[in-house]
């Protein structure tokens, strides 16, 4: 099959060939519960940038080549003899992690912090390609208002969001302020995501002029640049106060001190977002009763109920298309900051 | 000062006269923390009609002749010498109790649950009236997009209608199902509350095609005519499986064994209306794993809230006035069923 | 095998030989995630006389003969070809459901709301013999200090009671009280649990003396006679506020209506026993704000919770063990009120 | 009357004279709702040590001289005219904060977060002092079972101890562990709150043998030494996978960046002791969805809890008293290290 295969790290991310687009071969049924999926769409992330800088070598075990693609959706191949869940042809969006389902966290729901998983784009072959390898368990049947390419990016991008700003859902009371750093591929969908859940009043923060144009688009409330002095402009939006939640989906440079600066006392800071670091004293902490929370794709009923939003128009992604062979441009485009909402490879 | 005072129960609501229109004396400041309301607005409640059939008389203490109306909002007229939070010509809403802050409910915030209060238009005099003794406590000064009149019904249907939508929006999933049975004053309000703080799929159950129709106007996803088959139609809209949530404003007869059995299992029933009794074997609570849950008026915080909601325009009530020497056509109105929404009596 | 099985109901439970000792066929591996347990001990149930009496029949699809007895432990007989969580010669302890894991609900880790699943000694052959089929989900490896035929009751008797006072745990304070209704097989437990889970004051309620001491020995702090005045008392343990969390393993006679009328304002009323029927006017359940809560047997997760307690020594198990054959005389000493704690057979 | 005044700074602690002994003005009853309480106890805190060192300089506003002395305890000597909660002679517990509760934060239960208030013995005078001036709102009457120099240290150390453990008791399920860096007056306190409110198990660590001893007699099941391999030992002790909870009382040092280490993936960082800095890449927070929980001192109604877990003697305080005049000893004695549990000054 045709795929865009990683053969080298590259930290600073100058060179042009990031993948190479060639012949590999193709992936096959081994286990009773495996499926192959014929690719509709893989989504282009941040993460796959940081793939090609060596960031997650250290954090995971993957030899080069590779096939990166971790946010993927198609159409059911092939599928073991012990599936029963999904039949040859069936439209698919796949969860990114492949789990057993046996150990104690994902018989608590908790599927992504199972103790034996794969994820494939992130340890294992992904989706810039034309088939992936997967499994039963990842699989969720597409409703028909909802093809492969448009929905592939809800798989880690949107599931991410959707995760953090679901559990700033859960305290924010009408009268109460969500700040969202970022308006890009994440933070677009966590902005109609919180509107979709709850009634807090929403502000987005983002350096570009047309990160806060999709924002304000998508429902935000509010649009602050990030010029300096966003945390002075929270602060005045929110009665001198803070926000009740701040989502960050930067996580890196100045995002991070600013974004627990403009928290309110007693308030979230949600981190998504990374590539820095928190540095904070612990008497800020104590005194402030701030909690930092750390944000992970979300869980496999989590992405159920995200497709529920998406089916009924709550959530809409904005995708901008690539061929499969054009997926350096892909990522030479995310890199330099000119794709709004969230590039797809379709092969 | 000018009044419309209940003088004697009518159990069978046979009478065209429930209140007389008549002078009273002026209510006067007693503690330091009292505070003199004059009346903007005061919503006309079933619970009035329900007062009127001498229902309450044995949950409360009260003499007659008294002052009904327990939905009150204003201007401040007069203040004790301790009042620090309003001055005087304040427009404000008055939340329905009157608590001193000092019992270990309201230091949780429970102050619904106040083991001392006062409940003016229950077991106190009430706001058919030009002028209202409340206490600070009860007051929550209005923004500027928000007049007494328009708002006083939020302070008891609301409120009561914003508690019992706000509970089942903390475990309402995307993807999951509410239904509303009963769009009168208190369900038309809650349609829109549970719109504002979740995603769920809102299913408007009503007698009257005029019920149905608000419900629409409001937001309710579908609606359902009860007319004996109800329980069959919200099956075959949620899949087979019942709604997980069933949020019931009218509370007798059919409703509440048709509001159980539309429950889902593992799902919640909310009790709001009364007059009727719950029956259930305790056989089928176990198998189904159901809650039924009783709801009260909400808390201060809680109208707090719901008037962020009003501000922001993402609840509207729909409110009907009489001048408050029309309190008995109000009541006779809202007796026959020819209210849409909720009346307000204004001085 | 031998096995004990149910030929025909008996409503009056008047027979001596509710079940027949005999021989029936061995079970068979049949699908790959198939388990064949060795039974070590087989609980016996209240929920056993109630299938007798034919309460069940209109609640499950079962027809007679066949083999009661949900509460089981033993050892790994045979596995399916699928099977790897355990081995031949496995100490296992059975989650009285055998599921998938594939429905949304097992994927939410509420595994006992499966939309597909099977309970042996319910709507299939039980424990009440030499041999069990059951499912590899199903099993929990029993730690070096728990032997089967101790445990056994803990898979719905104790699972049960710890889920009912898991979710009351959730809510007591320090401070508050918690009423257990019958302090039988289940309230043995839940005392037990709600000691070790949180700190509410336990008031436990029996009809009989033994149950009383019993209690006192799991450690509820006031024991109270179910003599016809438990209201009152409660009433005055209570400062004359009821209790936060009542707990009913009764569930039918008058329990039920002293249980919901001892609970607080605000409170909670757990139903886990059965036989009963709940009554209460909707305005009572508003005016006091309580919430009614339904109880099914716990998840996995939560049988891997419970076993934790048992490991530490935190619950114990009262039992009495009979040889199988001598089931009816099990049968007949439960029906009859002569059984401390729980009963199990023991093959 | 007597007291012991803090009059300047001395960042590195190096005086044997921290307060002076002397004479000063007694307080007076200014407003309504002012108490003066006769100090029965006033316990003796690291944050007092932290104010000598200058570092709350920053965050209150107080000038030099003052009292110190933030956990107070003894009987009401003087009453405001408008106080009714309690009456002169009556012995109570002072919460530490004295709000007005009028703020939104108060009106939800949460009045340590009240945007009005006073801190005495932070920013403005406290109990190191024969009286005290406080408010109506801040005290609870003691059962006879309690002395207020036997509970003192409950209203700072004891608060925030059970505030942070009680945040955890909220998610820790058996069979899962929680961690307690620092076994000393607030860390021992801790260890019981756990024991108290959950069924963890529980694992604490600390530099010096006298406080693994003394955390062995609060209950804790494992004891582990702070030598440089507390990491490795606690993961040993939990299978590989860290603590679902780690509740940190020391906050300085290597404690932080080993607190986190320790943390299960999905789990807690709970902080309270301060000095020093949290340090972690946004990654990091990423891959291992972790939490960190800032911790404030607890709120009126928590100190109802722990004072109801004291009166059952469920809680239990070790303290070593001094006389008012041996403050400097005491603070002397606490800056070496050589207090076991809780020091506290008697006038």
């Amino acid at each position: 099959m045709k795929a865009a295969i990683l053969e080298r790290y590259d930290e600073a991310l100058t060179s042009e060939q990031f993948v190479r687009y060639t012949d590999v071969e193709d992936p096959r049924i081994d286990g009773p519960n495996d499926v192959i999926v014929r690719i509709g769409g893989a989504g282009v992330c941040r993460t796959d940038l940081h793939i090609v800088e060596g960031i997650w070598r250290s954090k995971v075990e993957v030899r080069l080549p590779y096939i990166m693609g971790h946010e993927n959706a198609g159409w059911v191949e092939a599928i073991g003899r012990g599936v029963e869940g999904v039949k040859v042809g069936d439209a698919v969006v796949c969860h990114p992690l492949v789990t057993s389902g046996h150990c104690l966290a994902c018989r608590r729901g908790d599927d992504m912090h199972a103790t034996d998983s794969k994820f494939p784009g992130i340890n294992a072959n992904g989706g810039y390609a034309q088939y992936l390898l997967t499994g039963e368990r990842a699989l969720i049947k597409l409703p028909k208002s909802l093809t492969p390419k448009d929905v592939a990016p809800y798989t880690d991008a949107g599931l991410t969001a959707y995760r953090a700003t679901k559990k700033a859902s859960r305290h924010l009371l009408p009268g109460q302020y969500a700040v969202v750093i970022g308006a890009g591929g994440l933070g677009h969908i966590g902005i109609q995501v919180l509107n979709a859940l709850c009634a807090a009043e929403i502000i987005a923060i983002d350096r570009a002029d047309a990160g806060l144009a999709l924002a304000k688009e998508c429902g935000a409330h509010h649009q602050v640049k990030a010029d300096g002095n966003e945390v002075a402009a929270i602060m005045e939006l929110t009665g001198g106060n803070g926000a009740e939640a701040v989502i960050d989906f930067v996580g890196e440079g100045d995002a991070i001190a600013r974004g627990l600066a403009m928290t309110r006392n007693g308030g979230y800071y949600y981190i998504v977002g990374y590539g820095g670091k928190i540095e904070i004293p612990t008497i800020d902490m104590i005194t402030s009763e701030k909690t930092i929370v750390g944000n992970l794709v979300g869980t496999y009923p989590e992405l159920v109920e995200l497709m529920a939003l998406a089916d009924r128009g709550l959530v809409n992604l904005v995708t901008r298309e690539y061929p499969l062979e054009q997926a350096n441009q892909a990522l030479h485009d995310l890199h330099h900051g000119r794709i709004k909402g969230r590039a797809v490879l379709v092969p």
